[in-house]
Formats: structure tokens, C-alpha cells, sequence
């Protein structure tokens, strides 16, 4: 039998909790994952360097335990209350993995062969900005950029809404707008942004060209002084009384445009 | 000046708070509608019977006021105190509304007339929920339906994702699933159900024939005996890793997909 950690100050616990704050996400070049999915996919995609899970989930998911056990990460049997302490979410789901950041740069996202490629500006929810690395799996995108304001990628709100996304696709954090616009020209790709202010989207914008798409603040959009970079600002067509969409429908629909019309060339 | 309310002991907040549950919504007939897009679009299309709102919000949405007034509904000026008191959100915004729950039938939403129709199955999360209405509002369909098992409307977590939506679309709570399909199908529409068990979206579906979508639960879909009932199961193409999509996102690629073909022709 194993030893069941109960102690929430415990000190491996201690600063696997320290990991829900950024500045420690930074220092020590690691996350909190949550829940089986994603806990799978980072065993299979990104090195875990401790879980802590509760028997009844180990039991449940014995194929988890294995990876990470196989690929030398530590397994700590806990309890329910220690897996709680580790987590933001309402109801955890038993398991929580202290993984390594994925060592991205916007080049891994960002080349020559690039098709699609994914920036959030000034993205503050954390949902959102998940729903959208989920989209960009979705379709298959090269990678997914956030700007220095938008919100930490490896904040587990944001992990959880990416539902495991976050490991199949290259994501950066801190990337400068200006500089990722002026890179994806020089790659050949063509920068739309989404924004209720633009043309609608048509068939007529030769969606099947390399594109980075730009989505913006939940509230206020996008800066003109940022629109006026890029080569087109696109709004979904509002056929009822709504005043806008939410972030990661709007980029949903955008971002499935584009990748069916890629796909159809 | 106004009396300023700032015991949350009031018997009207204690009343209005109450609403906040759903067996005191169903008795007063009766909901709660926070933050000023919200309240603007319930003053509208609604009636305000009273609102709360701080003596900075009141200000800055003088014509929110009037046009409660207007229509004989009270203002209650109120410390942010009572009016967080009477919120589910994190961050306040100044203001919520006691507003009548608007009477619609599945009649107001399904019809001889109707184009698009939403049904939300067995969906848990009001996020989704409200988030699918905001959709369904901006490609104009003709109502949002969700089945008894399905999260409630007038939640206020699902108001507040909506957007206002919710006063855009007739919306009808507690609908029999195996009902409506058929009362559906009686006036000629088909019965797309969105699950990743099947066949791709394509322009081949013919969406642009009038058309009721049912979309499931978050974690488990749709149960086979209601796929068994509708014209034709869709997945949207996943050309990436991900397993799936988050429900909001999912609706918004078909919702317009259908909304656009029938548009086209």
C-alpha cells in the first residue's frame, strides 16, 4: 500500500499549490494540470513531474499512473482534501499533475509553413481564452499566441477550459502584437482581425491563404492603432438582435471558415 | 434625493435575493437580470418590476433609469452592498433588475414559419447555455427550447452569459425532448443532432432547409434513443488532436453554417 498524503502543508504540496500563481509558474518552469483528460495528455505530451491523485481515481484510470510512472514521474496517493487544495475548480476531479511548461517560441508556432495561426490580444477571461486553444486544436491551427496583457496560458482556469489543447498545440505567452503581425507577413501569411467593426465575412476574402487571425478584449475589442496593422478587420454577420458574440464562438466560427476553406484548396 | 437601501435585510432585497432559486423564480414569475447591457435589454423587451442599482451606475445609465420608470417599474437606489448581495457574478456592475419572465410557449418558438430552431438537451453548465442563446440570437433563430433536464433558463449565471439574448429569442424552458422533435418534424423542419459520433458537416447536409438542432450534454452527448430520433447525427470535422469541442463553440460553427445556406438560397 501506499502512503496517502493527508497534510495539505505538507512541502511537496506546499509548492505544487505556490504553482496556481504565476510567478511561481515562472520560477520553477512549471504548472497545475487538473482532471484525468488533461492529465493524459500531459503524460503523453509533456513531462510530469508529480501527480498527486486519489486511490479512487488511480484505480479508475490505472493507464495515467502508468505513463507517468513510466517516463519517471513521481505518483503521490492523496486525499481528497490535498487534490482539492491543488486545484480552482468547483468540483475537482481527483487528479492534479505538476508538468513542465512545453518550451515553445513563436518560431514553433510561427514559420514559413505556417497555415493557421491563432492570436489572442488582450484576452482576459480565462474560459475564453481556452475555448479558443480548444478551437485551434480543433482545426488543426499551427499554434496559438498571447500578447504580454492577455491572460497567463498556464493558469489553470485556462488549462482546464483547453480540455488538453494546450498540449497538442505550440502556445506562447508574451508576444509582442506589433512584432507577431510583422513576422506572419514576412512568412507570407495574411493577418485578419475579428472585430464587430469590420467587413463581413465572405467567401469573396480568400479565406484558403495562410492567415493569423487576431481576437481581442471581451469588452472593448481591439485598439484601432492595432486594426489599422492588419491587412483586414472581419465581423461575423449578426442576422438578429444580438450585439455581438462571445470571444470563442466568434473565433470558432472564424477559425472553421478559414481551415474549411484551406481544406477545400 | 432618493432613499438609499443599504440593509440587505430590506424585506424587498430579501425578497429580490430570494430569486436567486429557482422554486421562488417559478412562484413570482419572476428573475433576476444583472449589469447594464442586461437591464437595458430588459427594460425593452420586458418588464422591470424594480430595480437595484448604485447611485454611480444610476448615473452613468440615466436613460436605463428613465426607461424603467417609464413603464412603471421602481428604482431602488442601493449600496453596492445589497446590490452584490443580489448578484451571482464575481465583479458587480452596479446594477440588477426584478424582471417578469417573459410567457413564451414552445408555440412562440416552434412554428409553420420557423427556420432555425436551438434545443439544448440535457445541458449542465449555464455558461453554455447562455453562451448558445447569445448565438442563436445573432444568427437570428426563431427560439432557444431546453428540455427538463437541461440547466435553468433564468439562472442568472445563464442570463448574465446571454448577453441579453435571452430577451432577443423566445426561450421556453422544460420541454419534452421526444415532443418537440416530433412537433418539429410536423411543421416540416429537420432534426439535426450535434454529436461527435457523427457523420461531417458538409454544404452536402442541405442546411439550408428549415432546421432544429439539438445539442447535448458538456461530458456525455446526446443518449442513443434521442439520436435515434432525428433526421441525421453531425459532427464538426476535427482536423487537429482535440477530442472535441466546448458546446458554445460547437452551436456557433453549425448555428451559422445553417443560418448562412439559408441565407445564400
Amino acid at each position: 500500500m501506499h502512503e496517502l498524503h493527508t497534510n495539505v502543508r505538507a512541502s511537496n504540496v506546499v509548492r505544487a499549490r505556490r504553482l496556481l500563481q504565476k510567478k511561481f509558474r515562472d520560477s520553477e518552469g512549471a504548472f497545475l494540470v487538473e482532471g484525468p483528460q488533461a492529465v493524459r495528455e500531459a503524460a503523453r505530451y509533456a513531462h510530469v513531474r508529480e501527480v498527486f491523485v486519489t486511490a479512487e481515481t488511480a484505480q479508475r484510470y490505472p493507464e495515467i499512473i502508468s505513463a507517468v510512472q513510466e517516463r519517471r514521474g513521481l505518483v503521490c496517493f492523496a486525499s481528497d482534501e490535498v487534490v482539492a487544495h491543488l486545484t480552482s475548480a468547483v468540483t475537482p476531479q481527483g487528479i492534479v499533475a505538476v508538468t513542465e511548461m512545453p518550451n515553445h517560441k513563436v518560431s514553433s508556432a510561427l514559420h514559413s509553413e505556417s497555415r493557421l495561426v491563432v492570436t489572442l490580444a488582450y484576452v482576459r477571461d480565462p474560459g475564453n481564452a481556452g475555448s479558443v486553444m480548444r478551437v485551434a486544436d480543433a482545426v488543426g491551427a499551427d499554434g496559438v499566441l498571447a500578447t504580454t496583457e492577455s491572460v497567463d496560458l498556464h493558469n489553470s482556469k485556462v488549462v482546464r477550459a483547453s480540455a488538453g489543447s494546450l498540449f497538442h498545440v505550440p502556445c506562447v505567452e508574451e508576444v509582442d502584437l506589433a512584432e507577431v503581425i510583422e513576422r506572419a507577413r514576412s512568412f507570407g501569411l495574411q493577418v485578419f482581425a475579428a472585430d464587430g467593426s469590420g467587413e463581413t465575412l465572405s467567401d469573396a476574402m480568400d479565406l484558403a491563404r495562410p492567415t493569423m487571425w487576431v481576437f481581442g478584449n471581451e469588452a472593448w475589442g481591439i485598439p484601432d492603432e492595432i486594426l489599422s496593422l492588419v491587412d483586414r478587420v472581419v465581423a461575423l454577420p449578426i442576422y438578429g438582435k444580438a450585439e455581438s458574440l462571445n470571444l470563442a464562438t466568434a473565433a470558432a466560427v472564424c477559425l472553421y471558415a478559414s481551415a474549411q476553406a484551406q481544406r477545400a484548396n
